[in-house]
């Protein structure tokens, strides 16, 4: 019977060494020309390697927080409930703005400068929880004297520490308020017989032009396959762009080079060209300061 | 003997756990400046934690199936049998091609656009067995309303089911014929005293330019190492370069600029600058409609 | 009791099936443009799909040995005792340069060609042990032909069977000599009132200078955050350039735009514009040849 214990022990020992811990999936505006992105797989390693690091993107423009805010909300509610993502792009680096973890209602945990790029998301998948990390516990041994390495020392040892099990949530340092920084946008709405939104960000690869209007709201215009739909663009108070195309259901249904009206992955309204690059032939770019109007 | 049998059956159970799903490999025309490789991946982990996930290249032209078809048969062979491939590049997304898995004869998985993609692959490693993909069962839960992320929602979806073991290949759908789409090219031959092929790919860091003349179809010219050979290269029917180089076994034989014909890894006949961009300087590029004659 | 046995036996198998195996971190110059980084990944996972496979960088620019020593000093030591590194930055594939596995005195194992690859992880961590790999017995099978594609048939393959504990160091070869090849360069060093060293690197994503002054070697010119500090740079003996800055702690610290001198994640002197990009607009690059002297 002691041998049977025995064994049901060394059993159970053996279901905790090979328990799933959670996947890290990381962001920053890093690039991948050097080792920083590397250096912070590395230290996440050493924390557990049984931890499963993904990456969401890299190439994120330096400095740009409001496109790390719509990469996350782009990626994040595709990733299993319990995964942990970085996300680093930090102009202030070294600033005071502070380091938190968010955890949203779906269950994902979000960590990183709470500088707005949480914006999106926070919005899209609810708060749950705020904490503040706490960088007396929550820093990587040795690594006080660094002062900028922070997506490093901090965010990575934290985030795998959070999915590998060794901190809770609670374990990150001091709950805050349920609210993070904002970057200010135009919001999707009905103005009489238009829609005003924004351009949030670019299909880059193809230059294809993405709204932040639902397809939802976009029924609201009682607009058919086939029919025109007419465009107007702005950045900030200055006409960039206005055109009509056809709303199409595929790229297949205009001809090469013309311009057309979809729905994207997102089920968002988007402009292209097909086969072509729509961004680049009439200077359209993305962010907070673009305004959009849709109308019949 | 009841506990021996619980305990034996949670042993099991452990193994069941553990048992090593496979590999899934990826390889689009999204670049990795987005959230659209990340949100497939996220898709994948969904369906099962332990999958092995790793990109084969996401910076295949945009919309070029040529050059989707040549990095498969590439790297493929390389790779365990049982690996599966997902590959998409897909000009015609939302228009009639096929959505299919390909089973080659070598044990590999390809799942993607019919479009032909498989091209080489199907030649090189030999088909076993075409499914369509059923997308009323294969298809990520919730995501019929999207008309157009194919490869998140159907092939990383279903690959990752394939891979994981949730569904066997009869249940992707429908089996069809073993017959792939073809892109046809220049198919190595000797002709006389010369050997004509195609420009399937450059190597494109270094820009040399990589044939489709194996070893030992090349042998058949009976040039040794250090003999010159003659090279002319066509694109469809216009002539873009002719010139002399030695056939070298290392790129340490001839001088620095200097153009050379060698075997690259594939055993494959190749040239190139040694130190330099073959392909710039003299605007040779690659693809179906590339052309190259070879003779002492 | 035979039973009971059976299980413990059963048992053991299943914690040998499911131990850890090690890490291994690719570094190389190939992009990911193409396959071939996916080929050696290939190759590793049919030697043991447990290893568990991550990049370092492969966008070093193309046969730039320095910059490949640089990155492996800079990435290495965040990474758990035992990963074995491959790096693969080769202008001299097929010829006499000797292929090695590195044993640093941190654990950490280096694989590659030995050509100055190794010339600053071997200074900073020190040499436990060099093997030359012996291909007649570690190189992938059926790979003999093959006169240039190292990277995935030898190195990956050697490295694979290392990490996953097929082989043991002691198998890959010979032990060769504590050395490697070393690339000359500026050690930083006190003259005087002034500290001259080199810039391994930039930070290449923001264009940042980085020296291999450390901090401990700066604190000897007592200059404290705030004041000024006197930069003068060389490529090999031609002035580049000469300026003051303030010595900064953070990017905040200073106006957009402007420059300043502060200790990077590493602990080391660099020079930035703040939001800007000073290598450029300086024309200051890397390497070797490149010489800094700091003072009051």
């Amino acid at each position: 019977m002691k041998t049977l214990s025995t064994l049901l022990f060394l059993f159970v020992c053996s279901l905790t060494l090979f328990a799933q811990p959670k996947t890290v999936v990381f962001q920053t505006d890093f690039g991948l020309k050097d080792g920083a992105v590397s250096a912070m797989k590395g230290v996440a390693m050493g924390v557990n390697p049984n931890l499963k690091l993904f990456d969401l993107t890299h190439e994120i423009p330096a400095y740009n927080i409001w496109e790390a805010a719509y990469r996350l909300e782009q990626t994040a509610p595709y990733w299993p409930k319990g995964t942990v993502f970085v996300s680093v792009v930090d102009p202030g680096v070294g600033t005071e703005r502070k380091s938190v973890v968010l955890k949203t209602k779906s269950g994902h945990y979000f960590v990183g400068p709470d500088n707005g790029s949480f914006t999106l998301i926070a919005e899209s998948l609810g708060i749950q929880e705020v904490h503040e990390i706490d960088e007396a516990l929550n820093r990587r041994r040795n690594s006080q004297s660094s002062y900028t390495f922070h997506g490093r020392d901090v965010y990575a040892y934290t985030a795998a520490r959070l999915a590998a099990g060794v901190i809770t949530l609670a374990q990150v340092g001091n709950r805050l308020p349920n609210e993070v920084v904002k970057i200010p946008f135009q919001k999707p709405v009905l103005e009489g017989k238009a829609i005003v939104g924004n351009i949030p960000i670019l299909d880059v690869q193809y230059g294809n032009i993405w709204t932040n209007i639902s397809a939802d709201l976009f029924k609201k215009l009682n607009i058919a396959a086939g029919q025109k739909v007419k465009i107007t663009v702005w950045q900030n108070e200055k006409l960039i762009f206005e055109g009509k195309m056809p709303f199409a259901n595929t790229f297949g249904e205009v001809p090469e080079g013309q311009p057309m009206a979809y729905l994207n992955s997102l089920m968002n309204l988007s402009f292209a060209l097909n086969m072509g690059d729509f961004s680049t032939k009439y200077s359209v770019k993305s962010g907070p300061e673009w305004k959009v109007r849709v109308e019949k």
